[in-house]
C-alpha cells in the first residue's frame, strides 16, 4: 500500500478539534471523508497530535493508506476539491511505509497570538486573544527565557491524556510585537495537554505583573498546576510547523 | 452640540458595505443603532467613505452630533458594549463643531493583501485574494511606481458614483513580501469608486506576465476602463488610514 503524508492548515473555529468524535464534527472527521470520496476506501489519517477545539494549525502533518492509483502530485488537489473552505492540504507526498505522523515526529512549533490594546478585535478576532491592559512586553522575554531547557512541565499541563513522563524539552521560545500583537512562538521536541496555552496564560500574566518573571523556575520546580498561569484561549493558538 | 470623531475597525465579510441601505445590514446602520441606544437620539453617522460589500477597515473615522452627556472617554466603551463582534470603535474624541469626516479628509492609505500559493487559504480567507499561479514581485514592484504622481485615473474606476474629476494623487505605493502573502499599500489624497482593487487587479496581472509593467502609462493615457485589470475581490482590501 501507498504511505501518503499531507501537510494542511485549518481555521480551527468551527471544529471540535482535531479528533474524530460521535455526534462532533471535527477536522480529522472532516478529512477522512474527503479521502474516502476519492479514493472510494475506508481510511484512517494519522495526525501528528490532537489539537484543542478552535485550535488552528498552518502545518498540520498526517498520512494514511492507500491503493489509490492517484498520481502523488495531483492527490492533494483531488482532496481539496472535497473539502470545506476551512481546511486545506498544502502538499502531498510519498512516504516510506514505516512513516508515522505521531510516532516519527520529533519537534513541533506553536505560535501563541495576542492582542494587547484596549478594544476587542473585529478583525481577525478567531485568530487572537484579547489582552485590555498594556503588557510589560520586556518581562515576557525574560520570563519566556526560564522556559528554554529540559524540564519536568507537570505544573504546565491539565489532565488529559496520561502519559508515561511528563518531562519535555523546550528548544526556543520567542516572543515578537508586531504593532498591537504579540507572538509567541514556542519550539520544542513535544508537549503536554494544553502546555502552551499554560505557558502563553503564565507569561501575559507576567506581562501584566500580576507574577515575576523569575517566579517561571519555581513554579517549574513546584510541579504544581495551581502555581501556573491560567490557560489561555484555544483561538490564539495555532500549530505552525512539525519536524521529522 | 457636541461632534463627536470615531475611529472604527470592522470585518466587512457580512455586511453590504458601509452605507446604509433598506433591507441590507451595513456597518453605518449597525453603528447608528448601537450610539441610538445608548444616546437615546436619532443619529447620522457621517463617514470618510463608502466601502464596498466585503471590504474591511483597520482605522475608518466617522463622525456624529449629539447631546449627550456621556464622558468622551467613555463614549468608544459604551458604544462597544452594543456592538456586534465584527465591529469595534477603537477611539471616541471630542471635535470642532466644523469637522467632518468626508470633506475634511486629505488623505487614506488602503492595504489590498493576496494570498500566493498553490493551495486557497484556510487560515485568514476572509482577508485575502488567493492567486494561485507564482507572482513576480519585482515586476509588481516596477509597475506600482507607476501609478505614483497625479494623474486622471479613469482607467482606474468602475462606473459609481459620479464625480467632478476623475484626477487624483497617489502619494505612494508599496508591494511588501511576508512569506506567501504580498500586500499591496496604497497612499493617495483620495480614489475613485474600485480604483485600489483596480490597481490591485492590474498589479496581479503584471505579476502573472498578462501585463508588462511598462503598460501602466499607456494605460493611464488612454483613460480605458478596458484596458486596466479586473477589479481584485473586495475580501483582500481594507481601509487602514485616514488623514485629516
Amino acid at each position: 500500500m501507498r504511505n501518503i503524508k499531507l501537510i494542511l492548515e485549518y481555521d480551527g473555529t468551527k471544529y471540535s478539534g482535531w479528533q474524530k468524535q460521535k455526534n462532533s464534527v471535527t477536522v480529522q472527521g472532516t478529512i477522512e471523508k474527503a479521502i474516502e470520496a476519492i479514493t472510494k476506501e475506508s481510511v484512517e489519517l494519522i495526525g501528528c497530535s490532537r489539537t484543542d477545539s478552535g485550535v488552528h494549525a498552518k502545518g498540520y502533518t498526517a498520512n494514511f493508506f492507500t491503493n489509490s492509483k492517484i498520481p502523488i502530485e495531483r492527490f492533494y488537489i483531488a482532496i481539496n476539491a472535497k473539502l470545506p473552505e476551512d481546511i486545506v492540504i498544502l502538499s502531498s507526498e510519498e512516504v516510506p511505509e514505516d512513516f508515522h505522523s505521531r510516532f516519527n515526529c520529533i519537534g513541533k512549533t506553536y505560535c501563541y497570538s495576542v492582542l494587547n490594546r484596549v478594544s476587542y478585535p473585529a478583525m481577525y478576532r478567531n485568530y487572537l486573544y484579547h489582552v485590555p491592559r498594556k503588557l510589560s512586553i520586556d518581562e515576557m522575554k525574560k520570563a519566556a527565557e526560564s522556559f528554554v531547557g529540559t524540564y519536568d512541565f507537570n505544573a504546565f499541563r491539565n489532565l488529559g491524556t496520561e502519559v508515561a513522563s511528563t518531562v519535555r524539552t523546550i528548544h526556543r521560545i520567542e516572543v515578537e510585537e508586531h504593532g498591537d500583537i504579540i507572538n509567541i512562538l514556542v519550539t520544542g521536541d513535544g508537549f503536554l495537554y494544553n502546555m502552551v496555552r499554560i505557558i502563553a496564560g503564565t507569561l501575559v500574566e507576567v506581562g501584566l505583573g500580576q507574577k515575576r518573571s523569575d517566579q517561571i523556575k519555581v513554579i517549574l520546580e513546584s510541579k504544581d498546576r495551581n502555581r501556573a498561569g491560567k490557560t489561555a484561549p484555544a483561538r490564539g493558538l495555532s500549530l505552525d510547523k512539525v519536524y521529522y
